[in-house]
């Protein structure tokens, strides 16, 4: 395999190394030279956010995946060096047949799907490894009196039961576990540009505390050792889509729990080598849009997209009336921010009929005219002549398209929130992303102590918690307490807050959510 | 990195894939292509099997590594075609620091240490995960009433005082947790030589039991899906010294709780390669190479050794009086199994004037001339000259030592114990390694019981207990109850007995010993 990219950017070939059938890539070192070399070759690649309709089940996707793929095999079809970046899909959940892999279907697939199917990339396992280092490292500090409580949770990718409850000595001292793509090393390697950044965020994480004072992990373990063993899960891997399109994997499942998104650092990588890039964030608009736009773009630095696409199958909106108002929410709030957003159906066998029906439905909406089409049975190949418009209002993607840039990317507003106090943030999250107006918001008994701890925690540590980013921990399949409700009596419940310094995040968890192990493959 | 040995044998370079800085190597079909290829060009290697004298403490090593590599060096230099076969170090200890990697020191080091030091080979993190997508099947099948018990213990690399003791159900259904490397699913990595017999062997793991009655992996789980987790952890890492000679590294540690060895596809793949090769079994005489010769080459098809090499540190004799019949015993006993044995003292600093008083002893003990020298420092320059003897008896190695032919290896007779009844088997090896005779055997408490379940449970499971490899667990510091007790006192107690049908082996316990994760870090 050979990077295509590579030819235009001859520095660039110095930083892939062969893995195992696929190719990762030093993307800390080679955006370190970029910056180091100003002269050098780079495209200023703008961002596609491809999300979708918040699904009904949380293993039931809409097709992300497989859209994305499509869209960049029909980008290139039309001449736009288009790349896409994926997440690392976990593996846990994928193996055991729960759930479809997250590399596309059909003609929409992966070349080495199973490479990302069975986590070959090899992300997953370094961080866990990782994870349940520092976990060891915090019992023998237990034993040596440098802690008396353990915040580091233990990870799992597998689903597990008998994880669920686990203590040191008999569970005198309990232990969390959580599911690997939720922890909080894998926000890290997510949001990490540098080798610096990644050690210096490392050595944040609260491990624990004594005596109620909060204890860096910096202040009792060798960083460097941690580093090394999370090794080449800071590198995205390369593969390509079985048409040859570029496609980088990195990191992230699971925005429902956590980020969601791919490594900030694969994103900024694709940008310097294509035009466009098609950034695929987690479940449904409300979960990994939402935390691309106010975490990774308002607060990390990741770019504003230039458009968005949000996926639906198209009997969605039949399926369930009561939760048909969720697809139109997505697509007008993506709008409202000035994100051209393009509603993709993606039609499933025997619904070639329903495209008519689908377009005027669109139109009633308001919508931009949808992009539609089988993308599992036809791939690019069945949205390329659609994407007109598309390609106009992502902007000047390349020189072939010379004349058409709208792009409301670069104009549009979207500050940081750091520094909004941690409450206003919730209620402005609430309003914006699920609709819920401050008078709904509801706290669950328990949840003002929960802040209390955190704000004394933060306080402690000497970090301003309002200057946190905030992470909703969620169901993937509702926005509000109870999605079917009138509009008018939807509620959010706000249930528990915690503190992650290392990746900067302070989670807030709402609906029901799991980021401990299943309890078993489902 | 290009494979030095892959110019002889063309067909070689389509099994190497390189892999994040250093090559994997399919030697599952490279093996398949040499049988069907009767043809094709090929070494027939001689295995050399390196030892050590029984540790004084686990976590101290006498240099086997070191010395492993400091001996293809310097076999290198002499003009023989040597390569090595090391196994993977356990990163849960190396990342800690509590022990050095398994990767030589100083002059007698591996180009890429760090690659294997951090696991960065893989194949841990592929196993451990297999070996838990297995537990979490388990787990779904006791809520689907295939299973009430489980018999698959999880894994975990990482020292952890918390997943000593967990289980189901808040514990109404105990889950054991063993070390990664202790764990079927290597021992199945490691005694296989195809996919195939690696899923029959995954498939006939006992998984648990309904009402006493054991259950197969393969009656409720897809075999497959675990076969694409463990991926290629069968698939052996090429590196090289930093003098440039070829190495292998695949599987194993542990050789106190479990094989201790590498991979066999490893072994017979350097084997097609090269003239002599050097394989590096763990811990002490009476741990690996015990392990070897019983269980690899008696009941595996392994290669009996042409000669072996029993490491110890200058000082061992001296630190401990009453442990000095430790090292004379490996050295005879292997000498006695006509394997030509080599003393090899591994001088550290300050030690160099030893060596006369060295040689006397080993004269005076009737050893063959040792091997001495200090590795770390002048690696396999510091015993380049001194190999004459050893050339001479490891066979006709290559076509530059032309008349030294006296090879035992493969004149021995080295029978399979295949059928031998369990508790004969035990007494045999208890009185062969460890010199303990059977009137000295005692049987803990509870032993007989554990024997009748384990006889119980292979009758049901329609498997011949008889048939199965013993494999001894204990202590890696000692091979009795007592080493310091005077010779006509020393015993052997018999602990426990437990069945692993996938990898074809049957445990016992004897001196204490870990397979649980180490409680913390030391």
């Amino acid at each position: 395999m050979t990077i295509s990219s590579a030819q235009s950017f001859p520095a660039f070939a110095d930083y892939v190394t062969p893995y195992g059938g696929l190719d990762k890539i030093d993307a800390f070192d080679y955006l370190d030279y970029l910056k180091t070399h100003e002269d050098a070759p780079r495209k200023e690649g703008k961002v596609i956010l491809v999300t979708a309709d918040t699904p009904l089940k949380a293993s039931r996707g809409e097709g992300k995946t497989t859209t994305t793929i499509a869209l960049i095999d029909a980008l290139r079809a039309r001449g736009v060096d288009a790349a896409a970046v994926l997440r690392q899909p976990s593996m846990g959940i994928t193996a055991a047949g729960s759930k479809g892999g997250a590399s596309g279907g059909g003609k929409a697939s992966l070349s080495q799907a199973e490479l990302a199917d069975w986590g070959l990339t090899g992300e997953m396992a370094r961080i866990a490894d990782a994870q349940n280092l520092l976990v060891a490292f915090c019992e023998k500090a237990v034993d040596e009196g440098v802690l008396d409580r353990i915040f580091i949770p233990r990870v799992s990718e597998t689903p597990s039961r008998s994880l669920r409850s686990i203590g040191v000595d008999g569970g005198k001292l309990p232990e969390r576990v959580v599911i690997t793509p939720a922890c909080e090393l894998m926000q890290i390697v997510v949001l990490s540009r540098s080798a610096q950044e990644l050690a210096d965020r490392i050595g944040s994480i609260l491990a624990g505390s004594k005596e109620g004072k909060p204890i860096a992990v910096r202040d009792f373990v060798d960083v460097d050792r941690i580093v090394r063993v999370v090794g080449n899960a800071v590198q995205p891997a390369y593969m390509e889509t079985a048409e040859g399109s570029p496609v980088y994997i990195h990191c992230g499942p699971f925005a429902n729990v956590s980020l969601g998104i791919p490594g900030l650092s694969a994103v900024d990588l694709a940008c310097s080598l294509h035009d466009l890039v098609v950034v695929e964030a987690g479940y449904g608009a409300d979960a990994g849009a939402q935390k691309w736009l106010d975490i990774a773009a308002r607060e990390s630095g990741a770019q504003w997209p230039a458009a968005a696409v949000v996926v639906t199958r198209a009997s969605t909106w039949r399926d369930d009336p009561a939760l048909q108002w969720r697809y139109p929410f997505h697509v007008r709030r993506l709008e409202s921010l000035g994100i051209p957003t393009f509603p993709l159906i993606n039609l499933w066998a025997g619904e070639d009929d329903q495209v008519p029906a689908l377009r005027r439905t669109a139109s009633d909406l308001g919508f931009r005219d949808p992009i539609i089409g089988n993308l599992f049975r036809d791939g690019g190949e069945g949205i390329k002549a659609q994407l007109d418009d598309f390609i106009s209002a992502s902007g000047p993607a390349s020189a072939s398209i010379s004349d058409s840039g709208h792009g409301f990317g670069s104009d549009t507003p979207h500050a940081s929130h750091r520094g909004m106090p941690l409450l206003d943030k919730v209620a402005w999250t609430i309003e914006n992303a699920y609709g819920v107006p401050a008078d709904r918001i509801r706290r669950k008994e328990g949840f003002d102590e929960s802040l209390a701890i955190a704000r004394n925690l933060a306080q402690q540590a000497g970090i301003a918690l309002d200057d946190l980013a905030l992470c909703a921990i969620k169901s993937p399949a509702t926005m509000t307490d109870d999605d079917s409700a009138f509009e008018g009596e939807r509620t959010v419940t706000l249930k528990k807050v915690s503190i992650n310094a290392g990746s900067g995040v302070v989670s807030v968890n709402l609906t029901t959510s799991l980021t401990t192990p299943m309890p078993k493959i489902v």
